[in-house]
C-alpha cells in the first residue's frame, strides 16, 4: 500500500491521479490533498478519499473549507507554510506534484528532504531548479518518476521491463500482394512473388512472406520463444516495416522496437546481447514518414488462419504444416503449381495428418517425412 | 571475443551476419562456416574470414572446395554428419542458424547439446520442434536469441535495457496551430488556444502546448531527468500523440512507448513503478491508425529554439525563461497581450537577464522574482 500526498489535487493531473487511486484501492491510499483555491472540489475530494490532512494555498479558501469539514477529523492547513508541513508529514511515501508552475519547486525540495519519492508532473520545477532537485534526490537516494507522458515513455523504454504481458503484436508488411483479389493472386508468378517491397531476403522466406505463411510461422515461433498462448499473439499489418513488433503490458502500455528494414541490426543485437555495440548502419529517420496499421484479412491470407489453428493443436501438426509448405513453395518456384495452390495444398496435408501429441525428435522427423512425401504425391497429381 | 559458427553462411542472413562480423572485428571471430551448395561463394568467405572448419551439405561441392583450399589449413567437412561435427566443435560460443527450412532442426539441437548459444534465424526449427528445442535450451541453460526482426523487436522490448543511448526523441503533437502562418497566429484568442486536439489538460500547459514552449520545457526536463546533453535530445512532431516518445541506442535500434493520449496511464505507471498494475483504461487499437512524423519548424516555433538555447546556457536562465513564460501566459489568458507576444516577451526577458551560474535555491528564487517583475512591467508597457 502506497500512501500519497497529491499536490494540486483539483487540477487536471490531480483529478486523474485520484481516478487512478479509485481504480487501485488495494495499492493506493490518499494521505493528504493540496489544492489552490477551489473549495467545492477539494471538499468533495476530502469526503470521498478521507485524507488525514488537506491544505489550501488560498487562506480564505482554507478557512471556508475548515468550517465546512467540521464533521470530519481532518487537519486543514493553509498557505505555503501549511503546504510544506503537509508534504513533509511523516506517513506518505510518495508526493505527486501535479501543480503547474515554478510554485512546485519548494514543496518538491521539501518533500525530497523529508524522504519522499516524487511522481513529478510539474515540469517547471525541473526547468527552474533541475540541477538542485536532481542532486538533492540523488544525495538522499530518492526517486523522481516522471508523469509527463513523453518522459514516462522514455523512462519506460529505459527501465527494466516490469509487469505482466497482456499480448504481443507482431507486425507484418503484408508482402507484395496486400489487398489483391483471389483472381489477381491466381496469376502470380515466382518472379512477381520474389519482389518484396521492403526486405531483401532469400527465396523461400520471400514466398512465405507473400502468402503470409511467414507470419504464421512467426506466430508459432513467438509462442515458443516467449512462452505465450496463441490468444496473446496478435498480427498487425504494417506495410512500411518500420515498427518491427510490439509488446503490450497489463496496464495497457505498449513498447515497440523501430528501425530501418535492415536485418544486420537484429543480427548484430543477437550477437552483442546482453549488451549493444555501436553500429555504422544507416539510422532510421522518421521525419516525413507515415506509419499505417491494419487488421490482417484472414480470408485473403488463409495461411495465417491455418498457422493459428495448427499452432493451437500442436503435437506433430506444426512440423507437418512446415514440411508441406517447404515442399509446396519449392514446387511453386519450379512452376509446378500455381501461387494459390501453395496454401491449399498445405491445408489439405494438415487436414489429412493424424496428429500425435508427441514432440520427441523421432516423432517430429517421422511426421515431417510423411508430410514431404504426401505433398510430393499431391503435387504430382496436380 | 565471441567465436561463431555460421550455419548457412552463403544465404541472405548468412552474408549479412558476415557483414556484422566485418564491422565488429574486435568482438566477433568466425570459427566455422557451413553452406549448402555454392562453392564459389563459400571459397571467397573462407579466404576472407579464415575459419578453422568449413562444411558443405553437398558432398560434390565439398570435394571441389577441398581441392581449391589446399593452400589453407582449414578442415573441410561434408554432409549432415560433417555439419553436426562442425556445429558441435568445442571452441565456438554461438551458432547462428541462418539456413532456411526444417533442415536446421538437428544441427540446432546438436549445437545446444554441445553447450552453444543459438542466434536463431531459422524459424522452421521452432515451428517443427519448438517444445523440444526450448526444453533442451532451458535444461542446459543455453540461450536462444531471435534474429527474425519481429522476434528481435519483442525480445528487445522485454529485455533489460542494455547499451548506451545515442539520443532520445521527444514527440510533440504540434498543438492546435501546427502549420499556421504568423499572420494567422497573431489572431489567436485564449479560447482558440485552449482547445488541444489530443489531450485534455489545464490552461497553462494547453497554451504552452500551442506555443511549443511546453516542448521546450520538456527538453530541459529531459536533460535533467535522464542526464543527457542537449545534442542528444531531439523533438519530433507527431500530431496523433500515440507514440509518446522514443529512445535510440548506439546500434541504431529505437524503442518507443505507445498508448492512447490518456494521462491516467503514465500517472498509474509512476505510482506502480517498479511494477505495473492491470488497468481498466481503454486500450490503444492501432488498426486503421496512421502515424506521421515531421521535423519541428523552429521558425514557426521560436519557443522551442529558445528553450534549447536557454537550456544549454543553464545557470539561472532556465528559471528566468520559465518565470517570464508563466507571467506572459497568464497575461495572454487575461487578454492583456496577444498570442505571438507571449514568446516575444519571454525572449526579451531572457536576453535582458544577467545569467548567474549558481543553481542554489536562493539564486533561483531571486532570478525568478526578477523575471516576474520585469515581465509584468513589460506587459504593462504593451
Amino acid at each position: 500500500m502506497k500512501r500519497l500526498t497529491v499536490l494540486g489535487s483539483t487540477g487536471s493531473i490531480g483529478t486523474q491521479t485520484l481516478d487512478v487511486v479509485r481504480e487501485n484501492p488495494e495499492q493506493l491510499q490518499v494521505y493528504a490533498l493540496v489544492a489552490g483555491t477551489r473549495v467545492d472540489e477539494i471538499e468533495r475530494q476530502v469526503r470521498e478519499f478521507k485524507p488525514q490532512i488537506v491544505a489550501m494555498m488560498d487562506e480564505k479558501g482554507a478557512r471556508e473549507l475548515k468550517a465546512r469539514l467540521r464533521d470530519l477529523p481532518v487537519v486543514v492547513e493553509q498557505g505555503m507554510d501549511g503546504i510544506i508541513r503537509t508534504v513533509t508529514a511523516k506517513e506518505p511515501d510518495t508526493v505527486v506534484t501535479a501543480i503547474s508552475g515554478r510554485i512546485g519547486l519548494e514543496p518538491t525540495l521539501a518533500a525530497l528532504k523529508a524522504g519522499k519519492n516524487i511522481a513529478l508532473a510539474n515540469k517547471e520545477t525541473l526547468v527552474a531548479g533541475g540541477e538542485l532537485v536532481m542532486e538533492t534526490a540523488k544525495r538522499l537516494g530518492r526517486s523522481i518518476i516522471p508523469v509527463d507522458s513523453e518522459h514516462s515513455a522514455i523512462f519506460q523504454c529505459l527501465e527494466e521491463p516490469n509487469g505482466l504481458l497482456e499480448k504481443i503484436l507482431i507486425t507484418a508488411s503484408g508482402g507484395p500482394f496486400l489487398g489483391w483479389s483471389r483472381e489477381q493472386l491466381s496469376e502470380v508468378t515466382p518472379e512477381m512473388a520474389l519482389k518484396h517491397p521492403n526486405w531483401s531476403m532469400g527465396a523461400k522466406i520471400t514466398i512465405d512472406s507473400a502468402t503470409m505463411m511467414n507470419k504464421g510461422l512467426e506466430v508459432i515461433e513467438a509462442h515458443h520463444l516467449f512462452g505465450l498462448t496463441y490468444d496473446k499473439i496478435e498480427v498487425l499489418v504494417h506495410p512500411q516495416s518500420i515498427v518491427h513488433s510490439m509488446v503490450q503490458y497489463q496496464d495497457g502500455s505498449i513498447l515497440a522496437q523501430l528501425g530501418r528494414p535492415d536485418m544486420r541490426l537484429p543480427i548484430q543485437y543477437a550477437l552483442s546481447y546482453p549488451t549493444r555495440w555501436s553500429s555504422p548502419f544507416e539510422r532510421l529517420d522518421l521525419r516525413g514518414k507515415t506509419l499505417t496499421f491494419q487488421e490482417p484479412n484472414l480470408k485473403e491470407t488463409p495461411a495465417l488462419a491455418l498457422a493459428y489453428e495448427v499452432g493451437r493443436r500442436g503435437g506433430t501438426l506444426p512440423a507437418v504444416m512446415n514440411a508441406a509448405n517447404e515442399v509446396a513453395v519449392y514446387a511453386f518456384l519450379q512452376q509446378k503449381i500455381g501461387y494459390l495452390q501453395i496454401v491449399e495444398i498445405v491445408e489439405d496435408i494438415c487436414a489429412e495428418h493424424e496428429v500425435l501429441d508427441a514432440t520427441d525428435l523421432e516423432s517430429i522427423l517421422e511426421a515431417d517425412d510423411w508430410a514431404r512425401k504426401r505433398t510430393q504425391e499431391r503435387i504430382q497429381n496436380c
